[in-house]
């Protein structure tokens, strides 16, 4: 690697490291108030935004990029309008930082508790999806993080455009402009040498596509929060009420399609599977979802294609669904250990000990009864914004919002109290 | 490396994964049950703890190890009961596993809280201390994860001995005896290949001197729950109580010395360091403390050798102390920020604006305002036994107890709700 841009990137990590420390004291009124001002300033430069993405757009056009790539690069005045809106949301959800609890006194007399502080300094390194530069700048702003973003290269002009204006809200609340900086450099050196930066960095956040996210954390020598796929799972038990067990799973996979929380593989108890599984099956054909199931789901749905192992462990982020017939509550629970993702998996059930029983044994970030998987979200949990998913066991399982930024050091309150004294 | 090591590392993984579904949802009696059945047979065998005990020292007595060294590594009828009392003192603490919070109502009428799991498997590298292997060993089990125990070499025997009696206290509580692992080999790349196991070792906790540590986080390819070292800082403000800063800065650095929250660098306000400083270094002197001063110090304490940069980043584990004057809060904080190991650092301080802005300024896993350093300790803090002090920011900072060896999942009770419906 070039030694200039290890200085570069290092001096990076300095600068953050040292903002962090301002950031971890700025008080709520001011980190709001940097919100609010940038927010403002996204919506004035409207224009300057929507010219400079027109740049990107176009480039990544020439570069023969397909129609969801330019779809996801693409900022319209509404998208700046939902970024500008996002911030001032931020503002208004409460500081995590300072949150002090389980305060106790203990029998040498000193009182134990904890204190939420914020991590310091989060790498965040994203594909390019121009409208992650404000949330997870905003998300990190508000947590008293300082940031290193580092958008995809196609990208670039429109994020130096909104880092502009997230600078300009930096400045107008008096907080050191280091506390958001983003890498603008498309060598991908760079990003080798960021998620190294161990001591300078705390946590590394790669979201994106999991090639994206296994190069991340092969490389980085700092911790990742990351969220590697989601092969989400209903399980459809003897017990369910069919009607419910219809909508849920159909809502399931097809409210939206290429989400982390849709649900890829549907299991169905061979008690009901006879009179669920056809009606289910004929609502996923009407909206066009290719059925691939194991040889007892195809006695029941005929035009369903033949499953391979593979289908069990993929996440189609597509109109697929794998289905498979199980023979109980155990078989299911066997088949999410082995092939799930540990990301979000559901069963519908009237059954209060198998309702308990997959609640407990099924080890994901969501484990839901009797509701579709797509509601594993940070707004739908009531976090606010999520910087992503995790998948992860350590620190924060599931969607990560402001407190999965933070972290809990323990303050111990005395009055001279000494060791065995 | 050997694929047959390859093959049996993996092979424990495996074993530890299938296991660890297992003891997650072991109910509190059965892990109890095992934990006293352990501590059972651990009394009952003592003489054959000793016996396998004697082989060990005698053999590293041969390879010329020092006496502090065989200290760690004997045991004693009194340190084999004491590790059956930690298993019987584990079996009491309440069961962290199954914990239900934060359940609350959203507007789409799921109910979203978190539920307390198993992290899964815990890989424990450890030096020649065979009281961690009933200890940690102990803490996995009632935290409801598989372990695998890898004892420095030295310990081969008397770790083989004391993991009998834990594969017995499995037993008699029908409990799978993989939940407990001994890895036997005292090849090194087995430790290379046990950290390299993603996916089937969820967390690495490394146990011993800062090399071992250096190492493990370096090969590690999961998360590792780490203690670095600890430069733990005292500092006398202004307006503390003369006395009391002398009976805490004391009992800080004088009552054990080779303990990670003793405190190495003592900073002193300038104002209040001539009263305080001469009486403190005396008592120092009196208990033969070595003390290195900077200029200031060595003005008032004219015994006090010359610090150097590196006294002020040096975890000494010894009597020896670095003693710096500063001229206020604010330098204290920045030498903290700049040398220190965020660990412990404590301030003894009767202003209350002083107090509070180091509580929430100094970034250490303990903070503490009129009280030695010496309290960061799990039994001191509450938690019961530790498996260690983890400086790391992400999951668990300080002491970690059985909740460190925990995670929260997210648990949605709904009554068929769907997205967007």
């Amino acid at each position: 690697m070039p030694s200039s841009l290890v200085a570069q990137i290092t001096a990076m990590g300095q600068n953050a490291r040292a903002a962090a420390r301002l950031g971890a004291r700025a008080s709520t009124s001011v980190k709001n108030r940097a919100l609010e001002a940038s927010a403002a300033a996204l919506r004035r430069d409207r224009q300057l935004l929507l010219d400079a993405n027109a740049r990107d757009v176009a480039q990544a056009k020439v570069h023969g990029q397909d129609s969801a790539f330019i779809d996801r690069l693409t900022l319209t005045e509404k998208s700046i309008d939902a970024m500008a809106l996002g911030l001032e949301q931020i503002a208004q959800l409460p500081d995590p930082v300072g949150e002090i609890t389980d305060m106790a006194r203990r029998p040498s007399g000193i009182e134990v508790g904890r204190m939420r502080v914020p991590l310091g300094v989060i790498a965040i390194i994203y594909e390019s999806r121009p409208n992650v530069t404000a949330d997870a700048a905003g998300l990190c702003l508000k947590s008293g993080n300082a940031c290193i973003l580092r958008g995809g290269s196609e990208a670039l002009h429109s994020n130096q455009a909104i880092a502009r204006a997230l600078l300009e809200g930096l400045h107008q609340a008096d907080l050191p402009t280091n506390l958001i900086q983003v890498l603008d450099t498309t060598d991908r050196a760079a990003v080798d040498i960021l998620v190294g930066l161990s001591g300078l960095v705390d946590v590394v956040v790669p979201r994106g596509g999991k090639g994206l996210i296994e190069r991340i954390s092969q490389q980085a020598r700092v911790p990742v929060l990351k969220h590697l796929h989601g092969v989400c799972h209903t399980f459809i038990d003897a017990s369910a009420d069919i009607p419910m067990a219809i909508k849920v799973a159909d809502n399931a996979k097809t409210q939206r399609y290429g989400t982390c929380n849709t649900m890829e593989t549907l299991l169905v108890h061979q008690a009901i599977a006879p009179s669920v599984l056809p009606p289910l099956a004929e609502q996923y054909r009407a909206k066009g979802v290719e059925l691939r199931g194991d040889e007892a789901t195809r006695k029941l749905i005929p035009f369903a294609v033949p499953a391979t192992d593979t289908d069990w462990e993929t996440e189609y982020l597509a109109p697929i669904l794998a289905i498979r017939i199980v023979a109980d509550l155990d078989a299911a629970l066997d088949h999410i250990a082995r092939y799930g993702s540990q990301h979000t998996d559901a069963i519908l059930t009237n059954d209060w000990v198998n309702a308990q029983r997959f609640l407990r044994e099924v080890d994901s970030s969501s484990v839901m009864v009797n509701a579709s998987t797509r509601f594993a979200d940070g707004f739908e949990y009531g976090l606010g914004a999520e910087i992503g998913i995790s998948t992860d066991k350590l620190h924060a399982r599931g969607p990560v919002g402001l407190n999965g930024l933070t972290s809990q050091k323990y303050i111990v309150l005395g009055h001279g109290e000494i060791r065995g004294g």
